[in-house]
């Protein structure tokens, strides 16, 4: 096995991200040593009995001696946890993230951190439905994308470019593409590719949930047509994503007007029979599921590679009393 | 193998539904005899090449001697193949199809259809993004749901509740679970169910492709934030598609009115900082999910069971040339 990127590794936090972290560090040999700390009593014992590192209660012993620590908390949090650590953090340490929001993620870690630390803010463009240490899998970064935004305050540091390439070689370890971008890019991209698709999936099934004219129970009997699709991502975490709302808002809203106003002119040419209007706007879409396959991003089985009702009895019926 | 259900079965229109009835038809031997037709001679010769049953470019001997005949075809087509067939159907014959707007699919037939025929609207609650007859696959419709929609206009005739008991018959032949419901009720769970969600997946796409500080390369590349999930059902027929919406237009208007509503509700929430309404909407959408996962509708490996990049060479990068 290559020698390790990092000595001593600190995961801040056991969820997803954070337990697949740990996953593949051991797995690939990128850490030499894995410390993982998490607010939660309950995290903290699953991660202990899943084997992802050295789990303690102690914040600030967790990040001590470590040459790396990730933050893996909701964008939210990242500036109180960094100031609790700021005093324990190794000179030359690299402190990074996995937030879905650069610019505040970035300036909550530039604010907190002591000058002898490089602050190299990222983010994994990789992800379940699914939360917390048992959720985590060691291939979750493979052949995923992961953004780097460095910082232009932190380029004079001596040593920061070195740093930045050490912290490149960790993801790369972990099987990820490395790309770098400024943060403001960054979260106007995903404002389009990850958030509005989020808001609008957790919107349309609030809209079902709501339809008093149709029961709940037939939305799900029925979700096959296209619904079901949208729940995958509507199941994410909900504070992770009030959180990428509340601190993404520019981007979100500016990329939500446009959305609005172009399913505006779908509605109008649907009220006027525009057929030819619905025709050419439905067209285009194959193009960029195309690119989207040829890019190796999707599958190309048709349906996800599902068929139906793959894990049921197909003669139970469905139980009108079970718990939503 | 159990008795054919139909001596003869007539499929008008040769795409992804009616190829993949032809196949589920003769593998679980629920017709004696199969006469396909399509208007497309393309498609005819993909038919024939097939195997899918007699190909013929006579619409009227297609059906001529059918005991059941399924129209196969866009809800805008369905009027005028059903007046061009009218003289040519057997008496006591059942006329059906698979349109995804009821009312208008039943109208259409019942108004051409001579009065010793069964019309008895269908509708299966299943599909792939894909179109043409080489997208069909005889297991796609087990599992899933049939709905008919019988007309009271019909229930007079004489034989009329049998035909409705073959026809029920013929579907679960071929794998499927029959509901039956009124046209109206059916367009209305559709438009949550399916219309609205392709709508929405089309608008997105659309709003994506136009984001011009964004590059399309960009927008595919961080695709598995989210985006790539809609981009499947948004691949779908444009024709069908334009059909679905020109004629369940008041309950599309309708539905689409109330998701919009919600969605400006939450677009307040993120300009207005409110971070409770934000969670308490997200956390309601993880109960749908489950249900729909209980209910055997969609499967339970997260990230719908894929992994990243699993078709591409991890090291050839994209090509900024392609053609989308």
């Amino acid at each position: 096995m290559a020698a390790a990127v990092f000595d001593k590794l600190a995961l801040i936090g056991a969820g997803l991200i954070g337990s697949s972290i740990a996953r593949a560090a051991a797995e690939t040999g990128a850490a030499a040593e894995i410390s993982v700390w998490d607010r939660d009593p309950v995290v903290r014992e699953a991660a202990d009995e899943l084997g992802l590192g050295q789990v303690t209660p102690d914040l600030q012993g967790a990040v001590t001696g470590a040459d790396c620590v990730i933050l893996c908390v909701p964008v939210g949090a990242i500036g109180a946890v960094t100031q609790a650590v700021a005093d324990d953090l190794a000179p030359g340490a690299i402190l990074t993230d996995v937030g879905s929001v650069k610019t505040v993620a970035a300036s909550a870690m530039a604010e907190h951190a002591p000058g002898a630390i490089h602050v190299i803010p990222g983010h994994p463009i990789a992800g379940t439905e699914a939360s917390g240490p048992a959720a985590g899998f060691a291939s979750l970064f493979k052949g995923a994308w992961h953004i780097l935004t460095p910082l232009a305050s932190e380029t004079e540091k001596p040593g920061h470019r070195d740093a930045v390439k050490t912290l490149t070689a960790f993801w790369e370890r972990l099987g990820a593409r490395v790309e770098t971008m400024a943060a403001e890019r960054h979260d106007r991209v995903l404002a389009i590719t990850s958030h509005l698709p989020h808001l609008i999936a957790f919107n349309i099934v609030s809209t079902a949930y709501d339809m008093e004219r149709i029961d709940e129970q037939e939305v799900v009997k029925y979700s096959a047509g296209g619904f079901r699709d949208f729940t995958r991502i509507a199941a994410s975490d909900p504070t992770m994503w009030r959180d990428v709302f509340l601190t993404n808002k520019a981007a979100v809203l500016e990329t939500l007007g446009r959305f609005s106003e172009d399913l505006a002119a779908l509605q109008r040419a649907i009220r006027w029979d525009d057929g030819d209007m619905l025709y050419e706007a439905f067209s285009r879409a194959r193009g960029i599921r195309q690119a989207i396959i040829d890019a190796g991003m999707d599958r190309s089985e048709v349906n996800f590679g599902r068929d139906q009702r793959p894990d049921a009895d197909l003669n139970s019926p469905i139980d009108p009393n079970r718990d939503a």
